[in-house]
């Protein structure tokens, strides 16, 4: 594949020819397919591959870049160049990059914008983080709902070139307060005369100070292309496209998958991190995990007396924890999902456990009958029974409380990936080996 | 709020004045809350919420839900209402419907089409499922590359009405083959004398056959409004839009995210999935799991002896495969996460092996360490020492394992996510357990 080939020239020493033959691979290739490559090489080479593109492509793919990933590539570019593609970002992407970048630099950089693109920018800048408005781009093209049909098209065509979206049209009273939107398509359908307060839509709005993510999800959720923001007093101060809704959900999604998995989210591409940080990103969860998990010995340190007795008890124990973990590891994950889609609400969790334990102590019944018999058979009918009716204990109680987790982390306005599956899984190792002993002591009168 | 308000009364015997007031209520309610609402009740409640809305209101909330949700609402609703909601829907909606629906009832419904409505249909559902031709929409504009730009917004206006967008415009040779693509916006910006041709841009589009998630993905990769879908000769025959794609990747993505925990997908909302479903769902995997973690059993077996010699060393099997199973898990979420981003490709996985293994090396020594220290100080040198170097080798697998395994399914053309955590978590404890032993036996020499 071109690509590889391309990856590979890149990977030797670069002679004028050398150059000018990665720039010819490059210029055949899709926007796409360079994104790819530059998102897999590493930051020397993925500069060196940038400058070798026309101003516009550059641009282009570098503006689909994460912004960790451009503030990496902005240090291992020529600072000229840097700025270049700096200047000529929209002013919402312009402030992403700001943010990663050390707070000289960002300053040098925002020195470099012309008065009025410097105005903009710093306007979304002055947005708290986390805010929709930090997100948002300034440039957006209002209708007064004074204007007729043709009014409104002539605005827009004055808007082609700087608006961020002429697809979307909010609809603003004299007070510039939002109160209605019309899409492109039916002002073109529309008879020239219409006044525009006929035919607007209601409209589907955020307040800039709301939280980024939240917004995106409704906006992604509800199928726009464009969505108005407004200030406190509902004045219309700009517009969030679906471009910049994707971005924002999809940095959020790696966050809560990577929790999910009891790891923080990279940030940048995962070959051009370092190990190093690779292990930081990990150590952390993996230590609370472990401390978590002396618990388990604690806990069998009070049954060592049952465990010398009957030792054969001992080999079931990553057997019963593990299924203990897998099934409420199960319920997190339905309910996590269910809570993001909006199907569950924290209202619902009396029904979501009701149903929990039913599930849960079906599973149990279903595995713990399959074990006594296996179990049974080979170590004899008391083993068999202990294991059985440890294995209906512990389905039922990892799905209730797997189910529940996520649900009260919701409650105490946490990510409800904050309770990890890793974390539920310790967890229900410490109960279930508990209840494990509990039950073989009863049954096998210890 | 309104919105329990209202799934409160609609949880009451619906007479008149009921229906009344809930109709009111809903009216007040915005599109959004409404899809929320449908999807949290019973069925039976829902199709009585549709039915309180006016026509335009419940077509698009109804358009809004998954088609297998929407199914379930059909066997809800009278049978004359769900057939006019379903004649309004979009060719490419239909189409997800009627899979969803009984040979049957979908032949019914087909019937109820206008011949010309039912051709595009029947076009669209004559493609094989899992392919992005069973989700395009047949009713695109296209605009032949002979045309000059008002030729061109001419056309535009005379599909105003039934085309699927009119802001992404494939441009098509005499032979409709697909040689380019316009905005809406860069044709209102042009000079409306200027050729077509000179000013559209390179097209990226997908072949009809092509996967239906692999295409959505590149769609909101690059960040499009819309994508042509053409023939293996490269003609023209539909366009797929943002919203289109959405749906494709949130399907997906259920799938994806239901596997990383070790579970099927539900296919439709929690609250309105009967308990059934939800250990249909869970137990098959719940019980391969169950299984190969019988493996451990017979690992232990095989020890049994060095156990009953020196019991303590059961007190660390849980924590040893737990932390064993995290490790992996870290490993396996951000590679899974890196594929799905496309930041890694599985040519890469000897680089990945190398860096895995290098991170749960260093974990490992950093957590080996610490547990030398604590385990050694409680239980003297030797069984510190014994989980110190359990610790570091089992890291070490499990982040290299855990690394592989996801790259190894996409070689393999499976999902990523088949290779579930859970499933990870299994094969470590078994490894790991091994590992434990061989280390114990030769340290206290048994």
């Amino acid at each position: 594949m071109p690509v590889d080939t391309l990856a590979d020239l890149l990977g030797r020493e670069m002679t004028p020819t050398a150059l000018e033959e990665a720039a010819q691979l490059a210029a055949g290739l899709s926007d796409g397919d360079l994104v790819g490559l530059v998102e897999r090489l590493p930051a020397a080479r993925a500069s060196v591959l940038l400058q070798t593109l026309d101003e516009g492509r550059a641009l282009a793919v570098f503006a689909s870049l994460d912004a960790p990933h451009q503030a990496v590539l902005v240090d291992a570019l020529q600072e000229s160049y840097a700025v270049g593609l700096f200047v000529a970002m929209d002013p919402d992407d312009q402030v992403s990059l700001l943010d990663e970048l050390s707070p000289d630099l960002a300053e040098h950089f925002l020195a470099q914008l012309d008065p009025r693109a410097r105005a903009l920018t710093s306007l979304v800048r002055a947005y708290p983080r986390q805010s929709i408005g930090r997100r948002m781009s300034p440039e957006v093209v209002s209708v007064p709902m004074t204007d007729s049909v043709d009014e409104a098209l002539a605005r827009v065509r004055l808007r082609l070139q700087d608006a961020e979206t002429v697809y979307t049209l909010p609809v603003v009273d004299e007070g510039r307060v939002l109160v209605g939107v019309l899409g492109l398509r039916r002002l073109l359908a529309t008879d020239p005369d219409t006044p525009v307060a006929e035919i607007m839509r209601p409209v589907e709005s955020a307040v800039v100070t709301e939280d980024a993510e939240r917004t995106a999800r409704r906006f992604l959720d509800r199928k726009l292309l464009g969505m108005p923001i407004v200030d406190a007093d509902h004045r219309l101060v700009g517009i969030v496209t679906v471009d910049d809704a994707l971005v924002i959900t999809e940095e959020a999604d790696s966050q809560d998958h990577a929790r999910q998995g009891g790891t923080e989210a990279l940030g940048r591409p995962y070959l051009s991190t370092a190990v190093g940080d690779l292990v930081r990103s990990r150590i952390v969860w993996l230590l609370v995990l472990a401390v978590s998990a002396a618990l388990t010995v604690q806990v069998l340190e009070i049954f060592e007396a049952t465990l010398t007795e009957v030792v054969v008890l001992a080999l079931f124990i990553p057997l019963l924890t593990g299924t203990g973990g897998n099934t409420g590891n199960q319920a997190a994950t339905t309910i996590t999902r269910a809570l993001a889609l909006g199907d569950v609400t924290p209202r619902d969790i009396s029904r979501v456990l009701l149903r929990e334990a039913r599930v849960g102590a079906l599973l149990g019944a279903l595995l713990g009958s399959l074990a006594f018999l296996v179990a049974g058979a080979v170590y004899g009918v008391q083993i068999g029974l202990v294991i059985g009716l440890t294995l209906l204990s512990v389905c039922t109680i990892a799905a209730t409380v797997g189910g529940a987790m996520p649900i009260i982390a919701q409650k105490l306005r946490a990510d409800p990936a904050v309770f990890s599956n890793p974390f539920i899984s310790t967890f229900t190792d410490a109960t279930g080996l508990v209840v494990y002993f509990l039950i073989a002591r009863a049954v096998l009168q210890l």
